[in-house]
């Protein structure tokens, strides 16, 4: 039916439109750039004594974060790869959008001062991040959502993602620099939530064995993929250390853990598949599993060898998610989990939230030395003990765990509203050869 | 003809052996390295005392530079893709022959002192920009012309490029930091003009057929230069960016008019063609349209969401121009444009110069601060009213389109010159299957 | 064979977990992070005197260097194209695993004390520098060695690539920044002295065969890696120049090398092939003997025209020797070069040792001015003539052939143990078609 085709193809189209008009009137009426982007000008109505006071300290540092944003960003298309080529042209939508809006919801959270959100480089990062934990949501649904229906699952998700990272980071001071709770583990239980509510039996089935065939032969983007994730990611973990002296270690820490994590693959994968090496899609998936474990812990670890093991542990972990969870995850559960987010990003991000609340436990002036200050800024100005700190380290991941089933379950039923599910389900040829070409390729 | 292949296979590696024997005697004889390269080292001769009052500033501005002249040139390299993978061979020897021939000619116009050029990582800078309109150039050429040619474009341009940017940036005192002017525009006009001058009615059309057939699937290319151009972009526009205070908005507002841009190509897209999402290479164009309207108004944009309309407006006139533009001007004008450079060079640049001239014409010390000695010097220093830098901005426009359209009806009738066109024309197989590997994937 | 096939397969994984244990404890014991990487902390029983005596000055580089640790990382990996996608997995395994190895080797011979090793960023800079080592050799033995036996190349070939570079650079003081001779000479002639003991005339003879069918279409990875090569080459090259105030010269050099030996490559070409423009790859061999030859006399060069020179010749040796050195190598000494690492890396890293001696000998206060400590500390402070270090530079040649030399030799007799070459020779169906896959596309 043309007309159906054509009403279909338009929403999109109109959809875009209105959010992209919404987002540049909320820009017009509320955005501006902060004064601290040329660290001279500094207006009377901002509190700028606190920049002004370390102004030699923090330069240096600013012009570091603005390149890492770039780098960052880097990495998020980077995630692109994992989705296949055709997904690539929905996620830069999906990228484009999510950038602009999390601007606007987080600087309305952070940066609200006299009735205007002050951006600079530092907004754009927290904005990269946040769209991060939206492409990982969508990285369990590939293939079963529509364009419209991703547009909407960034809307929701990034506000709450938003809210969960300003309850978790600013009102209860938990130090999570790489973000191992607040995109890895939030972006991971959001998506598989929204999988559950969208669960349908039968389309599900056939969608699956699909995936078992397009995924074997190694392919360019996976490749490249990878290679980005090894260079860029450890950047990218401590692109939000405040401190320059503290920033070194969360790196060190991220690449010793993502060659460990390299060797657990080869180790496991010969075992548990009937191939002698690992196919370069395991590889991608130990990365980023080692890396999301790094997350909270990066900042933290003070010997080598603890980041070799728990790098390792990330990396054995992911690959028996796959083998045995994931199956389990299905039937049982009845969550469908395209590119096995759960194994890459969920387990290893509560994971390392877990061991990052081990590592703060054990924190001490001794063992830290000046670094305490930089890490845990409020146990070295004594108004917390390392114990207290630890204890909200511990109670933000349940939190964010409840926030982001929460957030899940509200938005599957948004998203399953009727006038966006139809065209994906009728049976419409163009969508449905654009939805298979959806498919991640990490299956 | 075996004998005539020999000659026309020799032919080009004889003129490049020519070129680079030019190009070590000239630098034997004038280029030495700046002193400025190692800060301490200011040999008596040379004028080092502005440099040495502010060398603490200099000093870290200069790494970044370096750095940039990487990237930027990554950047320049990501443009091959744009022309698909056989082109890639042709367009590395156009790079590496352009930037020595940049070091020389913009050596001579800018760092001749004492009969020698003194050459510095800023040297490198300016030599890349220049090599990107060269390939803009050949973006509008691509398919029609034979390395031979292209060899002897990228001679001529570069030439007239330099003479250009000299004038408008130096004697003229304007800015254009991102290079709206003296990068996209020149080398998009420039192009289309040599294009209009090698027009030939009877073969065009057979190639017109052709390329409509190669563009159509997703190719790893378009994705990954996108990706390129995305990251590393707003980097490249600020590299010339002297002073470190002004540049972070400079990266903002490019990085801002991009998502805005790829959002308009999701909007229009679907309104203009049968398809429910745009091709990846629609997101590349409006990509590079989006980061050519920022190029001279990126520094100057006080606001957020300026830059957000500028990137919209600038991704809606690239599709429009592709639409209703390019059609037009290939049948009425008989200009073929075969990577499209007008829509995604040569309209957003002229937009990007008039709303830089707008601009200026705005700045006051009240919106500017301590930035309008940054951005506008002269202004800052009271040698000249904001109204008079606008109107030498303004002016800057037609003179840079007079010498795009002047070198390029010169450098047309050169390549005209029967001894080089025989080869292509002849059905010479070896080269016409070279030359059709050539076509950009972009139309 | 089932049975056969599993304990193949398992044996890898084996060694992988085995050879992973060991470092796991080996860390555990030795590895700490030096205080170092945090410039405010210095423990009472480090000699830190020195550092914070010019702690301003090394602060900022600190930062360039982890930047490039990771760029350069990127460099390594950008090496794995050469070995088409299929060897990309057993090339990140190699990776993995000669990092972690290297940082304990070097650690040992640089980094101990009080019977710790303390690691920081620089430690895996030059970890990197080793790995590349390896990756080198492997490039000369792809095709005809299995998984199992890369593995334990690696863990003999990082070793003494380490111990060669200890005596070279710390005791004998001599000045070879971006490693011409102790990575890319060493890594060449000890992987052709290995491939030269595990020659074996019946299967080679077939392999050849096959290569010359592989090679012949441009490919992604080819283009991708060049790409990466041309731009992240000269920040690796200078990543441990130690003085910010060399750094330049040092780029700006391997930066122009490059672009001549991509045009002598242009130049040559055609005359020694039938085509009329060179093949991807033979500007990617380009691009890596011209930098190979920068990387000892990179720092030292004192006018741009000699790194024009320089890399000319680079480019036409590394095409010479492909065209009439290689089949003599093969046919007269038995030493087959799957990738032809002798003419990219070999020779040119020879050139470069021998150009660097030269300079070296031209070395004088004059000429050099400040820069002469940061690049012959020894020779400025006056406990050296500027002859004595030309020829201690001279001598490190040969000492480096010969350690390369009996090392490969050695090694080669390692791999040859039967229990280690069965399962390839055996005609093992599964290894066989992983051992296709791995021939490098660059011949």
């Amino acid at each position: 039916m043309p007309e159906h085709s054509v009403a279909s193809r338009l929403r999109l189209s109109g959809l875009c439109f209105l959010l992209q008009i919404l987002n540049i009137l909320l820009f017009a009426v509320f955005v501006r750039y902060s004064p601290e982007s040329s660290s001279s000008l500094c207006s009377p109505q901002l509190n700028c004594s606190q920049r002004n006071q370390d102004s030699g300290f923090q330069h240096p540092r600013f012009r570091d974060v603005h390149l890492q944003v770039l780098l960052g960003f880097g990495l998020l298309v980077a995630f692109l790869g994992r989705y296949g080529p055709g997904s690539v042209v929905i996620s830069i939508l999906i990228v484009s959008f999510a950038i602009q809006w999390a601007i606007l919801i987080q600087g309305f959270l952070y940066f609200f001062q006299n009735s205007k959100i002050y951006m600079g480089a530092r907004s754009m990062v927290s904005a990269d991040f946040c769209t991060a934990a939206v492409l990982i949501s969508t990285g369990a649904l590939l293939g079963r959502i529509n364009p419209v229906q991703m547009l909407l699952l960034a809307l929701l998700e990034v506000t709450l993602c938003s809210l969960n990272e300003y309850i978790v980071l600013s009102l209860m001071g938990v130090t999570d620099s790489g973000r191992s709770l607040t995109v890895h583990t939030f972006g991971a239980y959001f998506g598989l939530m929204v999988s559950r509510i969208l669960h349908q039996p039968h389309t599900d089935k056939r969608k699956r064995e699909d995936q078992q065939d397009t995924g074997h032969q190694p392919d360019v983007f996976t490749v490249v993929g990878t290679i980005y994730l090894w260079i860029f990611w450890p950047s990218f973990t401590s692109a939000t250390t405040v401190h320059d002296n503290a920033e070194p270690w969360g790196v060190l820490n991220t690449y010793i853990s993502l060659v460990a994590s390299t060797m657990a693959t080869f180790i496991l994968s010969p075992v548990l598949y009937e191939e002698s090496t690992p196919r370069m899609v395991q590889i991608q998936d130990a990365t980023l599993a080692g890396t999301a474990m790094m997350g909270m812990a990066g900042e933290m670890l003070v010997t080598p060898f603890g980041a070799l093991i728990a790098g390792f542990l990330a990396g054995l972990i992911s690959l028996l998610g796959f083998r045995f969870f994931t199956p389990v995850l299905h039937s049982r559960l009845k969550i469908q989990d395209t590119c096995g987010v759960h194994n890459i990003h969920g387990l290893p991000g509560v994971l390392g939230a877990l061991l990052g609340t081990l590592l703060t436990l054990l924190a001490t002036a001794d063992t830290y030395g000046d670094r305490l200050e930089l890490v845990f800024p409020l146990v070295a100005q004594g108004s917390r003990t390392a114990t207290d700190q630890a204890f909200l380290q511990l109670c933000a991941l349940p939190l964010t765990l409840l926030l982001a089933t929460l957030g899940g379950c509200l938005t599957g039923y948004v998203l399953k509203i009727k006038a966006l599910r139809t065209p994906a389900d009728k049976g419409n040829l163009e969508n449905t050869v654009l939805l298979e070409e959806l498919q991640c390729m990490a299956l």
